[in-house]
């Protein structure tokens, strides 16, 4: 059997439609911005290996700072037991994170980072003997694939299967100038007739909605009320974390600041899964108490894995970097410049950028949704073309990593402006 | 700040009582069955951190071969893609399984390996056009902290907080020769009023619960009863797998093969996180439509990550090494002579063996209960010996890895006597 078949006959792979996948591509190295496979091509990847990518891969840096780690030690329990990776860590992100952020909590990853989250909530109002059990969630959210995380996502064909065990979660509209008042009113009710623990939310980019962005002046608003108003404010920032919104975090947007924060993706520099949900002073001492029922009783047996903390260390380094944060600001304004360019291009329903991110939403007879069947004709273009731009139905977005230099943003500008003139 | 104030500032541990945690004990360097601490003191790991390693900390070969793999590749995306490490692992992680596993969906961890477990059961039914929503679960069950791992779980204090948000399970006792027919009975009843989609258990070792051992010729004619009821089973061997209970697999031990089989923990021999959940070709062609609503669409960012990869690799070429069956063997033999010598103890409620897995259940006041406080005397007590054997309550257990020596083992014992004498 040749790879293909070996792959074909044992593996199984996430989202992808077993009657219609072609051969899945084999990458034998990868090296900064470039996957190369098994024929010798190479690919260029432009959407970070689904956004997880920040330096590019197999970085040296990063490579060697691993190494080491492995050589010392690999992973211990973490609970009774600590290590310096995780508390050096603890503390860079911290310092990152807005102000009000005081304890870190260690998973494994996205979808563990947001359940983590959603139970902090939950068993803070518990344990302070105020039980509430409603989570308010915008419409076409996303926030992974475990029971939780679905619950709170949007309602849609990645989860209708398993509509019976998710919990009822309250869906409200992209808070916009016009409909906030509404919004707040609809809150109000419910507050009446619910016990409404926290609000999750995506802040200003709704990645697999469709990289839908939005407002942030507005979610800044919609915090401040729901402060007022004593829900718990939750930001996943799994996707749009270390400089893809063009700041170090989305939340760095608002004056209003989250209770409790969702790392993941970008966190470890695209090397290894880790998640950290972060939490501010107050929810944690909902949990100190001589009842030991107040425990938070989570954990992964790999929490605050050394390895993937030192992936994490490394990947921080440079991420302060004053070459990376001028990437990041290169990177934004190439794509404002392309965006400008091609703003009126009649194959377009609407264009956008946020930070390193640009997305391109196309007219297609079909309305926007991920089952869109031109992704894949999307798909299969850009590949021949050497670019990496799997896209969201008839959403295609350009999401490097930072090493990315502006000859090769424009050359996938130049490819994505033929693809539209097809 | 020293690195226990620090570690205090800005770190929530898993499962830890806020109010009574020690500081913890912050390791520097780990090599084969011994933590070392940063005061140079060394600590005999006998619960393999949790019950993921295998083969000892720092393992030189699983080590070389992961830094290999880092400065090859260290991760790619997994849709459309494949890569050499996630191919072998899988044909290799089959040639163990039993026979009637067929694909290997790849996740993060334990919990998210079951949660994959439940979609696709729950989905194979929809995709079939007969929806059953019931799962059949042990009491005392622990498959996880996420919120699909919580709801098959049993309710307990770990997870009493979210009661609201966990789907309804049935759950029955552990099978046993007298209730046997008594548990067929009751889920015929249920089968006339609920729609049962699967049967979700941990083969013949309950690890969480506090390391429970039961028989399995009886969960083997459980299974068979199941299959002839056209009702899903999963086997959960997170903690079970790679030759804890003596053989490979928990289910090498039984006749009756189940659909789907979950793992972690070991899986990288200790040193990252991976999940794999398997299942029999007939899931996987309730997926195999034109219709691509039937796509499992379930994926984490980091699902199949390289680098994990190769550790799950470089530790399958110690397992399968004629020396570790043989002190897989070794570690039985003298759990057995220990238990022969120790059964009677006054101080003991219960002292059980199942391959490298010996548990020792305390006479206290208090029940049977992972909130017993005798548990923290315990800790302390062994820790102070120089041992790690972090207990479940009332019961503890040794559950080392495999490159354990008999001189060690014996040590183990003889602190256990001392201890019991107390």
């Amino acid at each position: 059997m040749n790879w293909s078949e070996r792959d074909k006959k044992h593996i199984w792979h996430p989202f992808t439609h077993l009657k219609t996948a072609v051969d899945p591509i084999r990458i034998t190295k990868a090296e900064g911005l470039y996957l190369y496979d098994d024929k010798g091509s190479k690919i260029m990847d432009a959407i970070s290996s689904w956004w997880v990518n920040l330096h590019g891969h197999s970085h040296p840096y990063i490579s060697k700072k691993v190494s080491e780690q492995l050589f010392s030690f690999e992973h211990i329990p973490f609970a009774d037991f600590t290590h310096q990776p995780a508390i050096e860590l603890a503390e860079r992100l911290l310092g990152h994170l807005p102000n009000n952020q005081s304890k870190i909590f260690y998973s494994d990853n996205g979808s563990t980072a947001v359940e983590v989250a959603l139970k902090m909530t939950l068993q803070y109002w518990h344990n302070k003997g105020e039980p509430k059990n409603t989570f308010i969630a915008l419409e076409n959210a996303y926030h992974g694939d475990t029971f939780g995380g679905m619950s709170v996502g949007a309602r849609n064909v990645f989860n209708s299967a398993f509509e019976n065990q998710l919990f009822n979660v309250a869906h409200i509209p992209i808070p916009t100038k016009e409909n906030l008042e509404q919004i707040k009113e609809v809150i109000g009710q419910w507050k009446e007739n619910h016990s409404i623990a926290g609000f999750i939310f995506e802040p200003l980019v709704q990645g697999a909605a469709g990289m839908m962005m939005y407002d942030g002046e507005t979610l800044d608003e919609l915090i401040a009320f729901c402060k007022q108003n004593e829900i718990i404010t939750i930001a996943d920032e799994v996707m749009t974390g270390f400089g893809r919104t063009g700041k170090f975090f989305a939340t760095d947007h608002l004056n209003n600041k989250p209770d409790i924060i969702g790392l993941s993706k970008g966190l470890t520099g695209g090397y290894l899964p880790l998640g950290v949900t972060s939490c501010a002073q107050f929810i944690y001492d909902a949990y100190i108490s001589d009842d030991k029922t107040k425990t938070f009783f989570h954990g992964h047996s790999y929490t605050a894995n050394a390895t993937a903390c030192a992936a994490a260390l490394a990947s921080l380094d440079l991420m302060e970097k004053r070459e990376t944060l001028d990437q990041i600001q290169m990177i934004e304004k190439e794509h404002l410049s392309f965006l400008k360019e091609i703003k009126d291009h009649k194959a377009c329903k609407d264009i956008r950028v946020k930070g390193t991110i640009l997305a391109i939403e196309l007219k297609t007879e079909g309305e926007t949704h991920y089952l869109n069947t031109i992704s894949e004709k999307i798909n299969s273009y850009f590949l021949n073309k050497g670019i990496l731009l799997r896209p969201l139905g008839n959403v295609f977005y350009v999401l490097p990593p930072y090493c990315i230099t502006k000859d090769e943003l424009q050359y996938i500008y130049k490819n994505i402006k033929e693809f539209l003139n097809l």
